[in-house]
């Protein structure tokens, strides 16, 4: 007997039909002697509508009151799930995020599990029951409603798993599991079988949309089992684990993020410690900076772009703007419509030669580059956001054919 | 200085722009120096499509999972206020059911209010905050989600005014006050300034649907002050107290049930103890028993009739059918066709005639009556539906013309 989280993104329980899916998935796997948890989204569309009925009456509500809006969606899947499940006959309850102990730190919109407190999970497997956990959503010390941010979800399912000392945690997708390059843009994409934490990692961290990287770090922290597959199509799907067999291709992967956006800084004095008071500002304001690059201008100035998530622009705007007095910057210029591409794998780290492939690669396909960031196992341009999906798919061609 | 807990039912807060009403008069109360708590409904429709949410799943969903589900509804909307409150500029924290110390029984979908742990109110009242409260929701001593069925804001509403020692329990509805008839239906109808809580509390018994019994039950235990009065109009409204000022006219009100059904059992078999049984299985259901009438049939038998609220005919039909065999009637008769009429007024007390007066108004007008029940202040009697509002004008016609 095995204990498995499960979790289920917004467009798995998005109708009555898919509910049911999962119900089946859920019961399955709990029909066979697993303990089963499982961790759903809000439904489809219900995170926007909720948003839209904020709009309407206060665009600038606090984070707080955002989290209460927000964590009323998973509220309701946690509870359809539920009912699916009672339907079918098993044993079943659904848990708030406060409920199933989840304590995150007080950063409203953007907080981060501290622990989890699994005396009521604990007891409820004991009783042998399916449980249910609401996603994205926890509580803080002083009892508060957060919500997670980004792949909030994905993070709540594997820090429950770390927490239960779950043996795998399934992140179910609309997707069968990881590819070479988004099965929806690239016909020629492969199924991963097997990934490592870290190329998973600089995947995640790229916007290739299939697992958060909080949470690929915390399943690597905790060396625990993920498995990426899909809640549509009983297909094995892709392990994600520390030593994952070394495929014969040296790149893992191709991803693509166009939720991003560059902020370029002109003509700032070349004063110590500007730079880095603008983004201790930005980093209090949890805006999180995603590639810096910094040239030398001219007259003894010099000139600063970074790039951040685009739902941070609005924050890193207005921290700009009360900084621009002391920055004493020429100008300042924010473009949204740029894309990071990236090509991710181990093998980088031992071989030469990805660079150039991959310039040459958009060179022919005539894209020009922005910006560029490099790590051991990944190499990232910013480019047109027009010019993304043209690239992922001369990258792929360069790589995999 | 006055703290004064103020609730507002789901069509106060139906769209963006009530809610922004609703904002409106918190903060004018809030700005002239008072404390206030604010209870609120979910809005307008958003209770009907969960349900139907959840209908479309499972339609004999449990309990529990249901209060979980419609708990989302009131989270939604105290969100929405908060946040519209944010937009004046006035400091406001929002509080679910659990998050306020509601603490209920276990009887899901119709729980009870046990106490209030006023602690973190009373924090939120010491730092000047406005605290708004998700009404009809409350949590067990285990940590689950309750909702308090029928009238449950109210409730919430005056059991934080008694919790917290409020100096009044303002309760916003769609109608200026407490008639002696619905408005919306007499014309004639007349706004009383006070009203005794016994007098409510028959009126709201009897469907009036102004205020919901259990709350004034709680209101007159604590000698707490109601008042009712519309969030549209700033029209003062009806003051709910001890020592009503005595009105010229002798009875108060008449009120309107159409939410009721009749269920006739039909000879059975004069046996000691068999009703008895009947009815403390429907107790253990949670039906409550509304009028009873036990009449001797033919043949050693007897016949019972008595009415339950439409939303408990389910519940009371498979009561029944489980105890059929034991009670061997010779059928049960399910008839939602009826409507209750009834007038009230502490007049009755201390004058007679009033029975006759009001059967002389039915009869004139063709209305046939089939039960009659009668209290120190009331007189009841069941009718067909459809001449319900016929005998509610030609009883305003016979009391107040």
């Amino acid at each position: 007997m095995s204990l498995i989280v499960q979790k289920f993104g917004g467009s798995s329980v998005a109708n009555a039909e898919r509910v049911n899916n999962v119900a089946r998935i859920v019961t399955d796997t709990y029909k066979k002697g697993n303990k089963v948890v499982v961790v759903v989204s809000a439904q489809g569309d219900t995170t926007d509508e909720l948003i839209e009925k904020q709009m309407e009456i206060n665009p600038n509500a606090s984070k707080r009151e955002r989290d209460m809006l927000l964590a009323a969606g998973e509220q309701i899947s946690i509870a359809l799930l539920a009912m699916a499940i009672e339907k079918i006959g098993c044993p079943v309850v659904s848990l708030l995020g406060w409920q199933a102990g989840v304590r995150t730190t007080s950063s409203h919109t953007n907080a981060r599990i501290k622990f989890i407190d699994c005396e009521r999970l604990k007891r409820e497997l004991d009783h042998n029951r399916i449980v249910i956990v609401a996603g994205f959503q926890g509580i803080t010390r002083y009892g508060d409603v957060t919500t997670l941010g980004r792949g909030g979800s994905d993070t709540s399912a594997v820090a429950l798993a770390c927490g239960l000392h779950a043996d795998l945690c399934q992140i179910y997708t609309d997707v069968e599991g990881v590819y070479t390059a988004d099965p929806r843009k690239i016909k020629d994409a492969r199924k991963l079988d097997e990934i490592s934490y870290d190329e998973m990692l600089e995947l995640a961290t790229l916007g290739a949309q299939v697992l958060h990287n909080r949470s690929v770090e915390l399943a690597k922290k905790y060396n625990l089992e993920l498995e990426v597959l899909s809640s549509l199509t009983s297909a094995p799907g892709t392990i994600v684990k520390e030593a994952a067999k070394v495929e014969s291709m040296l790149i893992s992967g191709i991803a693509k993020d166009t939720d991003i956006a560059r902020i370029s800084v002109i003509g700032v004095p070349d004063e110590p410690g500007l730079a880095f008071k603008m983004f201790s500002k930005l980093a209090a304001s949890d805006v999180n900076i995603d590639i810096i690059l910094q040239s030398v201008g001219r007259d003894g100035t010099k000139d600063i772009a970074f790039t951040v998530s685009k739902d941070k622009l609005a924050d890193t705007k207005k921290v700009i703007e009360n900084f621009m007095p002391s920055l004493k910057a020429q100008k300042v210029i924010f473009d949204e419509d740029v894309a990071k591409v990236s090509i991710v794998g181990a093998g980088m780290e031992s071989h030469s030669g990805f660079a150039s492939k991959m310039f040459e690669a958009l060179y022919n396909a005539d894209i020009n580059i922005q910006m560029i960031s490099t790590s051991e196992i990944k190499i990232s341009v910013l480019i047109k956001a027009s010019d993304a999906d043209r690239a992922v798919a001369a990258l792929h061609r360069g790589f995999f054919d």
